[in-house]
């Protein structure tokens, strides 16, 4: 009397939202301050603070109706305007604000798209590792799910790989870049060689395959890193964007997707956007969160926090022995643990309260993911956790 | 290259959306006050004080990071614990907080309840006239449309065709009560009388019929009449709420999914709608408007203004010699077409400027949809077209 699909989803909790329950269960027991909870995403510095002041301006200066009534099902035009004019000065990129659809964050802007773009049959693919809940949304619009790992240290596109991964029945590839959960940021060569292996393929099966740029961290690069614009690269893109990293506002879900003009059949591309959008019960974004989105498009949150972390976290772990990529992007580190069975090593960390992600759900295996935004304060109270965890495998 | 499904649903507009569209064309070529626009059910008197006064509030008393934070994808559990609550005292019904999940609005509740509880090749009943998106959403879930016709001049509910039309196959029923499009309320007869007939066909199948009561006007309800709570009646309910209505917050899409506790299976069906969520994307309803619902949760917008244009327009249609239904709730008055063909009545009212939505869309044939959600101004400014256009058809 269920559909035993959503009913096995609904009872699979994911492993990190398990983690963050032993958590709670844990602080509980011995104190916050004595567990060192690195599990979850959840931006940890203030919105910037357009977004307090936009809420308040519109307060005063909408009517109630206006300021809380129904947008088209595509979104607020003069949001949109925005957002393709930004892109225009940003990245130096003519984005279309007819082909722009305002959605309820990055995880709606993923199901819509994969929705609109999939038929039965048609196969997606993952770069491991991958966000987790790629999988669930690609089978959700029908998709069969390949994954080709990325290659050495820094987790680098493995063009050969891909190359022969990719065949007629490739329909997209998810690209996450600056990447969870590794933090690592694709350079524009890696981006120009994905762009060539594809058009080539293209042209010979005859089929596009789109690229599904996923971009909640595009605002969290450091040391001024380049992040390439990948419709600037690749004409069959689509940028699945969210505000919840870069304006601190995950609970908020708002972000848009962005149909390159250059694609091919973009408007119809639109038209399934909308379609699917409206299938899933998607009615509009939420009102007052475009209009913010309008005022606070391309604003970044005050990356300083996160920074201090970053480097902290890095080079303290990395003196005493771990080993790591270097993340230039994002709030997460990716670090290689200590036997070749992440999950029992995570098991070993928690006895020094440490609550890390095992990387086996990300689709590799042998790491954790370590989320650093956290306060400073949490990262300087583990670090003797981590050395005692080092010194128990050195021991041993 | 696109999925056929999205890209159609996509291309072809509701009838009401075409109807909006033509409206602006309209008000630009001969002036806003020229046209009587009733095509739209968008809220037309302001958001109670307490929506405003809440999120004036949150942003001073919370800091950004908790107020904007993700919830738990069932959402935040004061909010849940606060409805439940008003859900007991209001209707004297054991809600249980576990067993509420917060939604991005009514449509989202729908998609993500059916997705939860139908299996390829069920059945899904609507009861017509019906909100005509309860089409696309079922079928959307896997399930196949079947449609029952309410009757005599309240359309009220056929007890008679719907024991025809309930077998093995049958999953569920949408009931929309106060309802789009005609403003009718179901009686407490007419709930017992369904109960009754559901309980005896489950006997005879062994398979659990959940109604899904879809309440978003539940709090537009005139003359004190009675509106009851389906829960009360019959246990395999499940309520789809929204507050875009009750709060005049369309825009913002907030909502949520009540499975009652003494549902076939109620735990599973829970995790079966978390499932159904997570496979679509929504990873939790938006976190500044669910502490706004904490705190207007069972308030009401002054239905004075609707209540003014209900009798006006009721009384003067009438009186002019239009039939109709006497609406006791939601904002809407279902009245006969003057010819069988109600799109091209609709057309012969366009002369006169005024925008009505024929019935097609909405299952039943011979009618028109006016919304009254407008000011008391444009439907006094209608009048005399009204009247015109029916002298034009004494005349013929």
């Amino acid at each position: 009397m269920l559909s035993q699909k959503m009913l096995a989803l609904g009872k699979k909790s994911s492993a990190i939202r398990e983690i963050f329950e032993y958590s709670k269960k844990r602080k509980a027991e011995i104190g916050e301050d004595k567990v060192f909870d690195f599990s979850l995403g959840n931006p940890s510095i203030p919105a910037p603070k357009c977004v307090e002041d936009a809420i308040k301006d519109l307060l005063t200066t909408c009517d109630s109706i206006d300021l809380h009534g129904y947008t088209s099902a595509q979104g607020d035009m003069e949001t949109r305007r925005t957002i393709a004019n930004n892109i225009g000065e940003r990245f130096g990129f003519a984005a279309d604000a007819n082909l722009i659809y305002m959605t309820c964050g990055a995880a709606a802007s993923l199901t819509i798209t994969l929705k609109a773009i999939i038929e039965e049959g048609d196969e997606v693919i993952l770069l491991a590792p991958y966000f987790p809940e790629y999988k669930v949304f690609a089978e959700n619009a029908g998709a069969k799910v390949k994954v080709v790992a990325c290659t050495g240290e820094q987790f680098s596109l493995d063009l050969e790989a891909l190359g022969k991964a990719v065949n007629k029945n490739t329909r997209a590839i998810i690209v996450n870049s600056p990447n969870n959960p590794t933090g690592a940021v694709l350079s524009e060569d890696d981006i120009k060689g994905l762009a060539e292996l594809l058009n080539k393929k293209q042209a010979e099966t005859g089929r596009a395959v789109t690229i599904l740029a996923d971009e909640p961290y595009r605002e969290l690069a450091y040391d001024g890193v380049f992040v390439p614009y990948i419709p600037n690269y690749y004409d069959n893109t689509i940028v699945c964007y969210s505000y919840s990293k870069s304006l601190s506002i995950p609970g908020e879900r708002i972000g848009y997707i962005s149909v390159s003009p250059r694609a091919e059949n973009a408007a119809d591309t639109f038209a399934a956007v909308c379609g699917a959008g409206r299938s899933m019960g998607y009615v509009c974004a939420p009102r007052l969160l475009q209009r913010v989105a309008k005022e606070c498009d391309g604003a970044a949150p005050d990356l300083t926090a996160y920074d201090k972390n970053r480097k902290l976290l890095y080079n303290s772990l990395t003196e005493m022995g771990y080993s790591a990529v270097y993340p230039d992007g994002a709030f997460y580190l990716f670090v290689k643990a200590l036997e070749p069975n992440a999950a029992e090593f995570c098991e070993r960390a928690k006895k020094y309260e440490l609550l890390l992600v095992p990387s086996d759900s990300f689709g590799v295996e042998g790491y954790v993911r370590i989320a650093y935004c956290v306060s400073y304060e949490q990262i300087e109270r583990s670090l003797p956790a981590f050395k005692k965890l080092i010194d128990e495998y050195k021991e041993n």
